[in-house]
C-alpha cells in the first residue's frame, strides 16, 4: 500500500510528504490497509479452526494491535508488558499465548489472573514454577510445551531458534517425559503443544518438516493419555525485503501443509505471524542532512539512526531505500548513514540510489516489523513518532518523544 | 570499587544485595568513588591547560554527568538531547564540544544559543550550514574540523572510526582547504582542530601517531594565518573488560605523548574520555530465573536481556560475569541468556561460572559505559533502574520504568 504516483510516494491515499511536513522527521508510517490485507490473506488460507495470534514483539503499537484484534486476531506475547499492551488494545485474552524462556513469577501470575489461552512452557524448571504459582492462586494453568523439533531453518544464526544449541524450547526427546510429568501436576492443565523454528522463512517446508515430527510425538503421547486441544505452530513466515532476491512465501501451501500434518488430531491451530502481517506495512521516513565524500566513498547522511531502526546494524539486514520524491537526478553509489557516533550506524552500504538533495526525504521500506519496537534513546535521541494511515487519512498513534521524556524518572 | 567481602559483592561500602532487595532486578549500579578516581587519574596525567569533556554518550544519566561536572569536567556531546542533559546536570557550557556527522539546524541553533566551546564540523556541507545558522542568529560560531588522520586503530570494525572509509571526519588532505575556506566565512570563528580515531584503545600509540600527523597539518595552516586555540584529541582510551587479556592503558604515557606532539602550539587541550571514566564503575545485577539443558548445552536464564545491555549481542562484546554471592558451588559451563525472543539475546556463551541457584543474582561487570544508554523497550520490557553508590549510601538516580511508561504517547 506504499506506491509512487507522479513520482511521489503515497501511503494508501495519503501523500507521505504531507505526513512528514506535519509530523516531522524521522517518522514511522504504517498502512492499515496493508495490515488488513495481509491478515485476510493469512486467515483465508486456513480451513480448520484456528487462531491467528499476532506476534506483538514485531510491532507493539497499541493502534496496530487493535487493528488486528478488531479483525479477530489474538496475540502471541513474550512478556508482562506485551500482555499489558494486548489487554489495553482489546485483544480477547482467550486468544493469547505466552512464550519466552524466562517468565518471572509476577508474569505468570498476571497471565493466570487474565485467564489467557495458554502458557508455552520452555523448560522443566518453568513447568514446576508455573505449577507452584498456579497453586498459590488456586488455579489450573493451561500449558503447552514448546518442543524443539531440531529442524534447521537455514537462516541467519541470530534468528534461527529451533536448533538444539539454542536457548528455546524443550529438546524433542525430553518433551515426551515432560508431558507425562506435567499430566501428574495438580495445577497444570496439559492443553497443547507448540514449536517455532525460526524467523523470516521464505521457504516454509522446514515448518512442515517440523510439524510432521511434532505430530509423531503427539501420537505417542496420545497413546499415554495426553489430550491435545491446541497445536501452536509458531510464526516465522517471512516477507520480501529485497525484490531482486526474495519471494513471498505461499501461505496457501503453508496452511495446507500444516493442516495435512495434523489431520489426525481434533485440535485448534494457533498461528503466530508477526513480520508477515506488519513488515511491509511500515516505512521509516528520514531527512537527508548532508552529503559527504571521504576518499572514494560517498555518504548520504540522514536524520534517522540505529537508535530508530537497529536491524541493519544488528543483523546487517537489507532494507530497500528510495527517495520519497523521485526527481530523475542521476544515481549515486553511497553509504546511507545516520547521526549516531558509531561506525555501525548505517542503513545501507555501497547502495545505488537516485541522488536526494539535502533537506529532502528518503524512505526505508519494510520497516513495519522490528522497527520501532527495537528503538532506543541511544545518543540521547528522542524516539520518532508513529503514524497510522487508513485510506485518505492518517493519525499519529504515538507522539514523538520530547527532550523532557529523555530524563523521565531521573533524579539529580 | 566493586569488591567481594566475605564472598558477597559490595559497591563501595554498600552490600549489592541490599540494593537489589530494595530496588529490584535487573538494576544498574554505579560507583561514584570509581568515577571520581578515574577522573582524577586522567586529570592528573596532564600538566598543560586542558578540559576533560566527558563523553556523555557512554553514560548519560544526569547524576553521573553531574558527578563529573562538579569535578570540573566539561562534556563531549553528539546531539541536542545530550546538550539538554549536560545543561540540566550543570555542566559549564564553555567546556562543551559538539561532535557528530548529522547536526540538524535546530541542534546547531541550540548549541550557539548556549554558547558552547565549539562545534566539531565533520563535512563541507556542515561548515556552510553552521555558517548559515550562525548568520541567522547574528552570531559567530566557534568551530573545529574533525580531521581524519587515517591511522588504523587495530580495533573492532564497528568501533574504529578514524579510517578513510568511515563516515566520520574530514579527510586529511581536504582539511587543509576547508580551514582556508572557513577562515573566509563571516560567521565562523576557526577555533580549533579535533580528531578521534576509535574506541576501546588499550594501546594509545595510534593516538600519538595521529597527533603527530595533526600537528603537521596545524603547522602548515598556521603558516597560512590560521590560529588554533584548542586541540581536541577525542576519546578512545579503553578499559579492562577481560582481566586475562586486557591491560589498562597508561594514561600518564598517553598524556605525555599528546603534550609532546603539540608542544609547539600554545593551545588548550580537550580530551573526550567516556568509557575510561565510567566503564568499570558500573555493573548490571540480574536474577537467575531458570536453569536448563538443551542437548549438551547448559543455560543460565536471567531476568536481564539484550534490551537492557546490548553490547554482547551487537558487538559480541565480552563482559565478566560472576555470582553476587559466592557460595562455593561447583563451576558450570553455560550460556548466560536473557528473556528476549532472539537467539542473539545472550550475555556470554560457553562461560565458566560458579553455579548460581534460581532466585539468586549474578553480576555483569564493566557495564557502566554503553549500558543503559543503549537500552530499549524491546519485547515491551520496562528499562531497569539506575542506582548511584557513594561510600556507605546509595540512591536511585533513575527509576525503573513502569508498564504505563511503555505506552506513553500512544493514542488508541
Amino acid at each position: 500500500m506504499f506506491e509512487y504516483k507522479n513520482n511521489e510516494l503515497y501511503a494508501e491515499g495519503v501523500r507521505v510528504k504531507n505526513i512528514v511536513d506535519n509530523v516531522g522527521s524521522p517518522v514511522y508510517v504504517y498502512s492499515k490497509g496493508h495490515f488488513k490485507a495481509q491478515f485476510e490473506k493469512f486467515n483465508k488460507a486456513f480451513s480448520r479452526e484456528h487462531v491467528i495470534a499476532f506476534a506483538i514483539k514485531s510491532n507493539s503499537n497499541l493502534a496496530v494491535i487493535k487493528t488486528f484484534a478488531s479483525l479477530g486476531a489474538g496475540a502471541d506475547i513474550v512478556s508482562k508488558g506485551e500482555l499489558f499492551r494486548a489487554i489495553k488494545a482489546g485483544v480477547d485474552t482467550s486468544k493469547i499465548v505466552f512464550s519466552g524462556v524466562a517468565k518471572r513469577d509476577d508474569e505468570i501470575e498476571y497471565a493466570l489472573e487474565n485467564d489467557i489461552m495458554m502458557i508455552n512452557v520452555e523448560s522443566e524448571d518453568e513447568l514446576y514454577n508455573v505449577n507452584r504459582v498456579a497453586e498459590k492462586l488456586n488455579k489450573k494453568a493451561r500449558i503447552a510445551f514448546r518442543v524443539n523439533p531440531d529442524v534447521d531453518p537455514k537462516t541467519h544464526p541470530y534468528i534461527s531458534t529451533g536448533l538444539k544449541k539454542n536457548k528455546f524450547g524443550v529438546p524433542y526427546e525430553e518433551a515426551y517425559d515432560l508431558y507425562l510429568k506435567a499430566k501428574e501436576l495438580k495445577n497444570i492443565d496439559v492443553y497443547g503443544i507448540q514449536f517455532h523454528i525460526g524467523s523470516q522463512l521464505l521457504d516454509t517446508t522446514p515448518i512442515y518438516d517440523a510439524s510432521v515430527r511434532v505430530a509423531d510425538l503427539m501420537r505417542r503421547l496420545t497413546d499415554k493419555g495426553v489430550e491435545f486441544r491446541v497445536v501452536d505452530v509458531g510464526g516465522g513466515v517471512g516477507i520480501v525485503y529485497d525484490e531482486k532476491t526474495d519471494k513471498e512465501p505461499d501461505v496457501n501451501l503453508y496452511a495446507r501443509q500444516i493442516e495435512e500434518a495434523f489431520r489426525d488430531f481434533d485440535v485448534k491451530l494457533v498461528l503466530e505471524p508477526g513480520r508477515f502481517l506488519v513488515g511491509n506495512g511500515g516505512i521509516l521516513v528520514s531527512k537527508v542532512i548532508y552529503h559527504k565524500t571521504n576518499g572514494q566513498k560517498n555518504f548520504l547522511i540522514i536524520d534517522a539512526g540505529m537508535n530508530d531502526l537497529l536491524r541493519p546494524s544488528l543483523y546487517k539486514a537489507y532494507h530497500k531505500i528510495a527517495p520519497m520524491k523521485k526527481t530523475g537526478s542521476k544515481a549515486i553509489k553511497c553509504d546511507i548513514v545516520g547521526p549516531i557516533c558509531e561506525t555501525g550506524d548505517f542503513f545501507a552500504r555501497d547502495y545505488e540510489i537516485e541522488d536526494v538533495p539535502n533537506g529532502n526525504f528518503i524512505v526505508v521500506f519494510s520497516a513495519g516489523a522490528y522497527g520501532f519496537t527495537m528503538a532506543s534513546n541511544y545518543n540521547s535521541r528522542p524516539r520518532p513518532a508513529e503514524v497510522l494511515v487508513s485510506g485518505d487519512s492518517y493519525r499519529v498513534v504515538r507522539e514523538r518523544e520530547s527532550l523532557e521524556d529523555l530524563i523521565k524518572g531521573e533524579i539529580l
